[in-house]
């Protein structure tokens, strides 16, 4: 009896894991196993229906019973996000930092050194006044967060990190790439255009780039991230050794390159949709993110697929759109 | 008027860099300046009685109202240390995070953006499994503490960097060096022996080596690390520029170079006292321990002098225990 936990599994990526891991259990989950989603907001109707998953909602600091009370294997994805953390300082501290530090002494006092999967990002990176960000960052990189959502990341891979040597847990911090093409409507992450770019033409709907087209950036696909969220929690501590955090596979795309592949799948057409004008606040935040990672761990050592190429990644979400009984208002623009 | 509040005011390192400011006041003091000590133990008697010293006595994070009370300059000390956090892991996130987190609100709560330095440590840097240490390490090495301590003296420099970087602060992390020669007796901590194989011969003592000649380690001088802090403190922001830590100015010396330095300063009879039994426990600890530093911004940039040689740093003893009359005893050994 292998029992799950998935925090924010009701959101953009647990839901996915979430769907991932019922039909198709991992090795580790033996005959029989248990599933439990907490996220804050009410899970997606085919979650909450499943009579496999235990559903528990509210906020993350009210879990601290939850999380003592027994799991295996923890998939730690709750988070509040980057921007909302920049606007409400005290919010960042509540819910990534203290909301981590509660999940991991529940953890710790449950005794059974379960294994953990923290979602990390790639906001650890930065450039810190004097001193340059590398043109490629790779896990050995010296962090320096430029956000207060970076920071806690930080943080809490460094907790995470220190728990697991004490023996309290066994803890694997990933650091994910930005995720594309991510469905929906535009929201208002700085990094909202990088899905929007190629979402918005394939609906047949004008879509302008707040950055110039030289602009690069590590992007994962959902399938690939949900892979290596998996993966990571089914490698042997023996074949990870790494008690700090790795970074997932990534696509380094410039805009100009994500644009070619977008008329290579789907025609110059959708392309001509995205025109350019430059948005100097989401300029000089993207300024501060990395232009491309290097993920040794996860592709050399643990076998991680990651994504054959943009071309893939958008090929993928066509498929789901498809598959979802989407395309003909997500596709509007490529029939 | 210039209010400066010192943690960890009565310690070994806090209390000399209080003496140090009394006697020569720093060109940001002005003409009136006011010095408050805060200590979980009685200060020294000298401190204690002076007038122009506010004593504050009690556990640190007793002291919330203190530090909202609005100081310009903070020199941060006071801490749990590496062994005792090692053997009681809730004291080390209760004193060394929770204890710096309640400093941090108050401070930004009081809405003054004081001046704050931090006593980081060279206990950030370690070799993590799969990841080896570089023999020398330098600011821009990726941490990797193998103690709670040193990861959470990390996480609090990661911590002051964000509140630098929202400006609630100004905030500079020192990581500071072992500090030898150590007056006193030998204590539990592991790096003990450090001070232990100068102190011990001088007084006429003999002195056991629980490690190989060949182990290296960077040093630095009580005289010189109350200097790094001070100026610290003084340096201005433009100058800095970093918000991440940096490192001390370091002397890098084998246990064999360290005793070379002893008989050249205090002669073969004095050295002779050293005998070397090599004890595991200290010996795996300290294989975990950087063996030597790289200090750019303290040295090239901001100028520090630091210590000439290791020679300087036993000579420095020898002249602070005559100048204390504690010759007959400290210096029993060399007359």
């Amino acid at each position: 009896m292998t029992r799950v936990l998935i925090t924010g599994g009701g959101g953009f990526i647990g839901a996915r894991l979430a769907r991932h891991l019922l039909s198709h259990p991992p090795a580790s989950w033996g005959a029989t196993s248990s599933l439990t989603l907490t996220d804050q907001y009410p899970l997606p109707i085919d979650l909450a229906s499943d009579k496999r998953v235990t559903a528990v909602i509210g906020p993350l600091h009210d879990q601290g019973a939850l999380f003592a009370s027994g799991f295996d294997q923890i998939f730690h994805l709750a988070s509040a996000v980057s921007g909302e953390c920049e606007l409400d300082f005290e919010l960042g501290l509540r819910s990534n930092l203290d909301g981590t530090r509660m999940m991991l002494e529940g953890l710790r006092r449950a005794g059974n050194q379960p294994r953990l999967v923290f979602s990390s990002s790639v906001a650890v990176y930065g450039p810190d006044p004097g001193l340059a960000m590398p043109e490629m960052v790779d896990e050995n990189t010296l962090p320096a967060p430029q956000t207060s959502y970076g920071a806690h990341k930080l943080i809490c891979e460094y907790l995470i990190a220190d728990y697991t040597r004490k023996g309290y847990l066994d803890g694997r911090s990933a650091r994910l790439m930005t995720v594309c093409v991510r469905p929906g409507k535009p929201n208002g992450a700085a990094s909202s255009f990088f899905s929007g770019i190629i979402r918005e033409p394939l609906a047949g709907i004008v879509s302008v780039c707040p950055v110039d087209s030289n602009v690069s950036h590590p992007l994962a696909s959902p399938q690939s991230t949900v892979l290596s969220l998996v993966g990571l929690m089914e490698a042997s501590r023996d074949t990870l050794k790494r008690r700090l955090a790795i970074a997932f596979p990534a696509v380094n795309v410039t805009v100009a390159q994500m644009l070619d592949a977008l008329e290579r799948v789907a025609g110059p057409a959708v392309r001509a949709r995205v025109t350019f004008e430059r948005d100097e606040r989401v300029a000089a935040i993207v300024a501060n993110w990395p232009r491309a990672v290097k993920s040794d761990t996860a592709t050399t050592l643990l076998g991680f697929p990651g994504d054959d190429s943009f071309d893939a990644i958008i090929r993928q979400y066509i498929d789901n759109m498809r598959a979802s009984g989407q395309a003909d208002t997500a596709l509007k623009g490529l029939l």
